[in-house]
């Protein structure tokens, strides 16, 4: 943990100095992206100190043959990496005729970046003196557009400080990247076409095996005190996959040298040539310039933030934290294209295949739908609908279920799956209950039910057979029960009656049947078109129902407790408070076995269930409950704190909450795991924001209202946050005497603030003590 | 299933007719070794169509860094492989200028093969046109020295048909081999030295991290019609890891030429210098003479078959089954080195990497106790008390134990764990209990209580206090329960009070308990020095006794049976009668999860204990748990058939004993899992002969006597076996109306026959209707 790293800023991360074991950290932490592209914040300048080249381009993937140590029947044979793709951001650079390297200079100083997460730029400056005495100061800033979203641009200004300098700029594009996790060293890049006009070049290369052609571009001028030289390269030097020009200027000591890039790809995906499409994407970007496109992006932020952002009054670096953290979603994932999802590092990093896990259901779409408009949670949604099909192959053919059972992957990049572990791929099978959860979710926060009779009854009831065909009946307990599963505590395998697995997936039943029923009086004609092509008929329902109404849930009437699984009280229950820190953290302390057979849970299991469900339980259960599992919680996920957070909240344990919501805010910006280095996590971001408006504010949807408890932590003075409800912007300004809410349209909202209805209309702020 | 392929005959194993196909197959089933080293059948002569080459030496092996797809911890980081040693037996051979090959000849005819079990030698003859219109006959035996085990010995005869030929035999000596199965693509073999002096030639190489040495040598000499022409090489080839001689003849149509070819190897596990010793070997080997070293052969093996055979009569394909399996478990182990053990594949392949499973305590050491001087059985017991201080430190640090537990490796070349899948590796801890049980039946059978002081007792304990840990305590049962571990049905991972391990685990501890009181009565000494190096105190014996005293075992009042774990009941328990037959086998038709949550069981685990600890349980209690599991077990090991076998016997299922004997004894000479071209199941073959004599025979140890309660398959006519027990050897005769007894040796042998003592005396047959 490196607490004091980055300084605390209310709107920008920033770093100072140059720490050369820092690097990758600060690639991961620096990396921008706009929903369509991202890329690590590696130098554009050579660079031979210990760095780790990312770039990625949304929605194009490779399918990496399998490597595991024994093959597993339904094993799918391939696994869809993280692509690193062309590098367009690279410019070499020599100053009188020596390569600019900070690993070699024999000065750095003055080191530092910014990533402006307001305007939604990064940049890095420095001073260096090279070997050749030559000192120099640069400042390059660099934004991916949202506006243009295949664009990037660069403007890397340099100014020699001690003597004139001869400048060579060689910026250049290079296809031949490979990625630092590969099964087997494959290259996974073919390249096609090396192409060059004027200022421009083009790189066009096709992925192997999936095909996908990609034009990755280039647009470069140099300036001088940001006059525009409109020199031509003096040369290019081209292979099969990589291709440089070259700008030579001499620069007067003091005067400022600038080369702006204009970089980024065009792809398959939309458009059919790629390459006439890279050149289109150049002048519209030429027409704009660098400044119009830079107001462009500071514009789009603006209004990103206008919807989003969290205001936290007397804790800058709580403040900076959850800003970090939304900055991060939001660069991920824009909502724009139902084709894509949230991947769990984003474009921070390649690790872990595929892109979407369960976490988006779970996690993500909660903040989208109360930070966009509902399109971008209905996009979500859909891309489950797309991969429907997949995921009734999936189940078929993998894993033997029939009739149209549907089960979806674990991991997954185009629907099919991208994981291998028979513990987590086939036994998992929870995530379709969140898949499910999330239509439900959707239709209860945005009150669109189009969604369901259109494409989410279809998904339902796949999900419905699966879990109708995945229980068995049990003569011994006279029950239906559902053995061999991993609940979402992934410290316990191939346990029997996971209480969340069960409650799910009697819940999955019910809610499809109600949905069935619903469609059939509501939408007659869906209903019709739905039921013929899934070819489901009334004997079947019946059979489901059956499952439903007997599904066995493991308890313990002594304890006033739900059992986490069959056999959980076997276990030699010492709580976590009472182990030997030195074991901790358990997974890279213990051997597996022990692991599994420990009490320990990494993350919200029986709770999970309280959470996606409160208003089935009483406040007492969730009491006992959680006060029986967190003591036996070690959150080593980092999914793990924020329904912790929640909870605790909801039960008045606002210390316990506040601890909770710390340990996810900054667990990047403060690297707690030592592992940022490759790459964020996405995903848990969007629990720390849960933790906040869900916990502390006590938000929740009920009878299309929203509700609110608000509670504040001692440690802050005050803080606020945006409920994008059903067209409205709804501002909650909480501190420590009381809640101000306001709403940002034209017409009046009635929400419900601790149990009492009150009606918030435009222009006019309510308090509420 | 080739049911037809191997000719039946009483004593060979023999091929007929030429089938480029079944060639791997062959190369496995016509394996020879003589316990020290092993080789596949593959053709000294070039071959260019499908082959798997393999030559192996016992103890040499290479440690595999390990390759899984998800790292947990605890994987050991490397694996020790079977290694595929330079191959001695190649000599290339031109006939008229051109290179004899099978599958270029023109024609190839009369070709056949024989492995005679009787005499321990493999002949292959063939005729052959060339291309170049030659036809040859080539007839050429092979065998391993059992006397001069690091010696082999290839006679090769050729004679012209058709005209003249010109022959150039070049024999060689191969180091630059490789494995088909390898996680890395990595070498395995640095050459050092290849020397040659007249016709003998070296290559010494040795094994990369391990650093085993070994000079691989040969010594040829070139015959006419049966005369030594003492020839000399007309030539050398060397490169750095192979060496090739050249001896040119022109042969005259109908004269028999031929060239014997002396190979093998010496190693630096038994060799300060392998060259001197390869050389003096070779002067061994030539003292005696190709006749005189057939003799000792033929001789060697009558001594083994004196003491091991198994006769059938009315049934020539049973009685070759079995003669295949005693004769290939002492082709694989002989009993001489306690730093050797019996591998699953033997030297018939190189699939499993690792020399040592349970398979040699639960499945091995009956078959060598009751054919083979005690020594033998000792031997195997040794290696692992020689590996107690690595079963200590896997324990301690790659498990989480201590004060001295030991857990055994699931496969060990070395001592070092050989696996990596945590299901098995850290669960199937069940292995620990076999290694103590196979301490007691040594010593059952052989009645040499010596070994548990000497060594033993320290095992013992080691053992007794893994358990002791692995156990905990249940406050919910208020008894002892052992979680999360793999029983020997390998189709059930992580699961809760497996039956047979808490069955083990109290047994072992109880065992270890009444030992060390045994001890420390009878050998005072030992137990003084025992006690103050494995620093054991009373008090911790106590805490062993409570764990002991008080441990849970699941079952069922209702049906009378033990549990095979917690929630058995909870399946959907359709036996495998009524299960589809196009779903088997299950663990290729099925997905690992299926398997997992279907009742359906790979071999036996709660009948694993009732074999073991048979005396425990009433006849009654066996045939309610037998009817029950067998009715959910699907056979899918090769260790499965021979535990039922003498259960159903015992129970007077002979129908059932036989179809279960039949599975195992033709298992690969009739290839029933179309996979013996990767080699023969070396271990199961004991479990063979297990069916045999434990279970037609109904023979066990009790009380220091041999009993018996005879029965008979009604395929047979008769069957007799012989026994071993306590240096005298008892003759058992088999028929449908009587059993005669009888006994090689000089004392009288009191043994109990169907509940009744039966004397009998030397050279005077008893027999009992």
């Amino acid at each position: 943990m490196n607490q004091d790293y980055i300084k605390p800023d209310n709107w920008s991360i920033i770093e100072e100095g140059f720490d050369a074991e820092s690097v990758k950290s600060s690639e991961s932490l620096f990396s921008i992206g706009n929903g369509a592209m991202g890329q690590r914040a590696n130098f554009e300048e050579s660079y031979t100190g210990k760095t780790f080249q990312g770039s990625y381009i949304a929605g194009i993937y490779y399918p990496d043959k399998t490597k595991v140590g024994w093959w597993k029947n339904g094993y799918p044979e391939y696994f869809a990496k993280v692509l690193n793709a062309p590098n367009w951001i690279g410019i070499d650079i020599e100053i009188n005729g020596e390569n600019l390297d900070m690993n070699a200079c024999t000065e750095v100083t003055d080191f530092r970046r910014e990533l402006n997460m307001k305007e939604g730029w990064y940049n890095r400056s420095f001073k260096a003196k090279l070997k050749n005495g030559t000192e120099i100061a640069v400042n390059v800033t660099r934004f991916l557009s949202i506006t243009l979203d295949e664009v990037g641009i660069i403007n890397y200004e340099i100014t020699p400080l001690n003597k004139d300098a001869k400048i060579v700029y060689k910026p250049y594009i290079d296809a031949g990247v490979t990625n630092e996790d590969a099964n087997w060293d494959e290259k996974f890049w073919e390249p096609l076409e090396v192409k060059h006009i004027g200022n421009e070049a083009f790189v066009t290369a096709q992925t192997f095996k999936t095909h996908f052609k990609v034009t990755t571009f280039m647009h470069n001028s140099v300036l001088e005190n940001d006059r525009n030289l409109n020199l031509s390269p003096t040369n290019f030097d081209t292979s099969a996959d990589k291709i440089q020009s070259s700008y030579a200027v001499i620069v007067a000591q003091g005067k400022k040298s600038s080369i702006q890039k204009i970089g980024g790809y065009t792809v398959s995906l939309n458009h059919a040539n790629t390459l006439t499409a890279a050149e289109k994407v150049i002048q519209s970007a030429l027409a704009k310039g660098y400044d119009q496109l830079l107001q462009d992006q500071i514009d789009a932020w603006a209004k990103i933030w206008e919807m989003s952002d969290i205001t936290i009054d007397g804790d800058v670096k709580a403040q900076q934290g959850i800003r970090f953290n939304i900055f991060q979603l939001n660069q991920t994932y824009l909502g724009k294209d139902s084709r894509l999802n949230i991947g769990p590092k984003g474009f921070t990093g390649e690790k872990y295949g595929g892109s979407t896990y369960w976490d988006t259901e779970a996690y993500c779409i909660p903040f989208y739908m109360a930070t966009k408009d509902q399109e971008v949670a209905r996009n979500l949604l859909t891309y489950r609908y797309n991969q429907l099909d997949k995921a009734i192959e999936n189940a078929e053919k993998n894993l033997g279920f029939k009739d149209g059972a549907a089960l979806y992957p674990m991991v997954t990049m185009n629907g099919e799956e991208c994981h291998n572990e028979w513990e987590i791929t086939h036994e998992e099978i929870h995530r379709n209950g969140a898949i499910a959860f999330a239509i439900f979710n959707y239709h209860r926060f945005t009150g669109d039910y189009s969604y369901i009779p259109e494409k989410g009854l279809e998904v339902l009831i796949g999900i419905a057979r699966f879990w109708h065909q995945r229980a068995n009946f049990s003569k011994d307990k006279n029950q239906y029960v559902i053995l061999g599963v991993t609940g979402p505590n992934e410290y316990e395998n191939n346990i029997n009656n996971n209480f969340y697995t069960n409650y799910i997936a009697k819940w999955c039943i019910d809610y499809t049947y109600e949905q069935i029923k619903k469609v059939s009086l509501e939408f007659p004609s869906d209903h019709k078109r739905i039921i013929e092509k899934v070819k489901l008929a009334e004997a079947e329902l019946q059979e489901w129902k059956k499952v439903a109404d007997n599904m066995y849930f493991p308890k313990s009437e002594e304890l006033g407790v739900y059992l986490q699984q069959d056999g959980f009280l076997d276990k030699d229950l010492v709580p976590v408070k009472d182990l030997d820190p030195s074991q901790r953290p358990i997974n890279q302390k213990w051997s597996w076995d022990r692991v599994l057979r420990s009490p320990y849970i990494k993350q919200a299991d029986v709770l999970q269930c309280f959470y996606f469900f409160e208003e089935h339980f009483s406040k007492e259960e969730l009491k006992r409950n959680f006060e029986f599992y967190e003591s036996f919680t070690v959150h080593e996920s980092s999914l793990s704190p924020c329904v912790h957070s929640i909870q605790a909240a909801a039960l008045d344990k606002m210390d316990m909450a506040y601890t909770f919501y710390l340990r996810t805010s900054r667990l990047d910006l403060d690297d707690y795991n030592k592992e940022v280095e490759e790459g964020c996590h996405i995903t848990s971001m969007a629990g720390t924001w849960m933790s906040i408006v869900e916990g502390f504010g006590g938000m929740r949807v009920k009878n299309n209202a929203l509700h609110f408890s608000p509670k504040i932590p001692k440690e802050w003075k005050a803080y606020s946050f945006k409920i994008n409800f059903r067209g409205q912007i709804l501002k909650v300004d909480i501190n420590h005497s009381e809640t101000a809410f306001s709403v940002d349209g034209t017409e009046e909202l009635t929400i419900v603030v601790n149990n009492n209805a009150v009606v918030v209309s435009p222009y006019n702020t309510v308090t509420v003590k």
